[in-house]
């Protein structure tokens, strides 16, 4: 059964600072966020997490591998390189997304995401070391079928974003109104989700759900694992499997 | 009139990169996507652009006031210190969506985004330095009505991201089949849309219609400049007077 | 005749921040610092610019190309992006060691390096526009002969730093008390020199000096130009044709 | 007794890179240079490691508490995000210089620096985890005493930086030939040094010695630990008693 643990990643206060004293650059704001971003990626990265930069001022990460102390270096080496500090919430359990309802309940309980005086909260238990198996982690890897023939090549930018946006609105919804599973858009037409035990069936009715509504063909890969990283690295395997087999789903067989 | 400079950035053959020769760690993925993206933020930046992250492989520029030799050095910089090339293409226009599909024609004409012989395009001419003017840019910035206390504060973290990205995703079609308008989520509740010479009229019926269909309240706050910076400043600073004022949409008075 | 204009970089009150309230992580300061040069080095460098690292808490740019704006927005990007804030004092004159006099004593009237309310002052006068040359600047770049072949792959890691160190030690106080230059270690075994209009002759004294007190044996290429960029790219292709032709002085012909 | 783990990371083939097919942007070589040298900071920092930036193709680190796997993933990560890539190689012992001169014969009997054939070597053996202890790792952090009083505000910017090379350079030297120890500017007025087992009378006469040759007045804090981190930052703290206390040599005492 997969044990998920997510990290809720939110800015202190940040909305106030964004226009304090009065707005800031666009284009500083947009640095400072994607940077940030990156730097938490490596970070949660060295120990095989996975971050996803979801509203920037609020991100999601997989955390499964990091443990408090960890965390903690996370929150002091951002203190020392940013002009914003962030708080950090952790939630464990089988569902990612009922995982990630607890770390949100926790952080919202020490007060307003625009409360000034909420600073660099750490909060949750991350999975004992012990307890750690080799299907604590389900990773499911999305992309379009023939983006590039479809899509990239064919129609002007804006209209091919507007497609891949509509066909990751249609799946994220319903992978987390059916599948308690969170799904996250990391570039090009690539989707990943962090699952609970699903099943390829799931995967099927989830595909032919955005084949449905938003009109878009695309595949999945699908790993598991003891870390978000090699939970996620089986599923990229297994969607170049897919791409090259034209199949729809492909699972790498739980260990 | 507005007189939009658009450019579209792409990163050259990157799929293929990105799983040869075998697929590589997401998290470093993430991390030079985001990276590239702060780096062509503000070296746009410098010359008062602006850069929207898109899908992170297709990057789309508001770019008024960049030359040739700008974008040249611009893709220099990238292929010195980057493991990826970017071609850039411009279009230029009255409407930014015509524009956009102008640049987006011209790079497919050269070869395919996975064409392993097309790299560093550099194509499209930008506006004259004689002929600009301080209604080249209008720029349109939303954000939702109180999101902090909505959502931020009383859903859980992805429920909130679904909320605020629904709302997002009906605008930006909206935007773009009604208004001719490019729409982009620049983090946390704020989508930033570059604009033709639309009314106060345009806004509000753009802002029903994302009540209407997504349930989600925006405002907006549009500025208008010879530059996007200016035309942006302009209306962070409108948006600020729309949350004061408990307005829908307010505009700084053309120049 | 050059005309080198120079900006000093200090860090607001630093070395206080760094141990307050205890010392902070040294891989954070490291980081810190390294990307904060870094940031400097491209914005600086779109505009046409050096930048070298120094100290780190105090930065030499030769900046020839940005006006007071330019300043004023780098100083905005960094405070907008870091957790410290810059102060940034122009000097400019024909010698760059006066010119450097000249932006530091005009800083230290304001007040000390460590004066918690001295924050962001920028002070002196770019270079008009109107009077810039192409030989406002003379930019001379040195290495080490056969480096590789004499330190790096025979000697230990840190003898051939070492030995590389005194020669650089040796050739930066040389040319500052005899030529009123700038030197600086730019990484591996180059040194980048801002220079008045020195001679070939001053050249070779320099390099035997060096041969004579650290018996280090090196190379220059000299180019002149409006910016930094324009006369440091010519020494570049002139230290290339020194090493081709194996000579100890090869300059650019002025324009 | 220590036990330094020592890590050289060379840049594959780097000089002929910075100039194929022509010499490249230097603003482009610097922020290349000094980013990747903030990541490696923050890579070998989350497992307590330290990085110094000395020649920038050539860095060293002290990597006890680094295996193997961990150097790999660092090596993997650059060659992911950067356009050059590392050799990296390991050597250790009771003294930090000669566990450098192993690592570096170990390397250069791999090839050349400048071989093209020779790309992302990985060489050496590190500490057995179950042979670390807690005074494997000693480290001095020395500063300038009253730097900014006795230089920053009463020189100019060039001939502080002049005033505190030269006491570098006298230390770095001494340290090495005498006490076979590798030192390191690391901005500002600060110097750390990897040190075997010393005396509180080993480092009254190094700064004696840089006294009496470069007239430079510093003092030093000195720590122990398991890892770079835990012994640089006893060496912080005691550095701060020797400010507050005016004394020349503090040493936290061995655990």
């Amino acid at each position: 059964m997969t044990n998920t643990q997510v990290t809720l990643v939110q800015l202190d206060n940040y909305g106030p600072w964004t226009v304090t004293p009065s707005p800031r650059r666009e284009v500083d704001l947009q640095t400072m966020q994607s940077r940030l971003y990156a730097d938490l990626s490596q970070a949660f990265g060295m120990r095989d997490g996975y971050v996803f930069f979801t509203r920037f001022d609020n991100m999601i990460a997989v955390s499964n591998g990091l443990d408090l102390e960890d965390h903690a270096r996370v929150q002091e080496s951002i203190r020392n390189r940013y002009p914003v500090t962030v708080s950090l919430s952790i939630g464990t359990g089988a569902s990612p997304a009922d995982a990630l309802v607890e770390a949100t309940a926790a952080l919202q309980a020490q007060g307003s995401a625009q409360d000034a005086d909420r600073r660099e909260a750490l909060l949750g238990q991350p999975i004992d070391e012990e307890t750690r198996t080799d299907d604590d982690v389900q990773i499911a890897h999305f992309d379009v079928v023939d983006a590039t023939g479809t899509y990239t090549d064919e129609l002007d930018a804006y209209s091919s974003f507007v497609h891949i946006e509509q066909g990751y609105a249609a799946l994220m919804q319903h992978m987390h109104d059916a599948h308690d599973s969170l799904s996250f858009f990391v570039g090009g037409d690539n989707i990943i989700a962090v699952c609970p035990d699903l099943t390829p069936a799931d995967y099927e009715e989830a595909i032919e759900h955005v084949r449905d509504t938003a009109g878009v063909d695309i595949r999945v890969g699908v790993g598991h694992g003891v870390s978000p990283h090699d939970a996620g690295m089986g599923a990229k395997h297994a969607l170049e499997d897919a791409r090259e087999h034209e199949t729809e789903v492909e699972v790498v067989p739980e260990p």
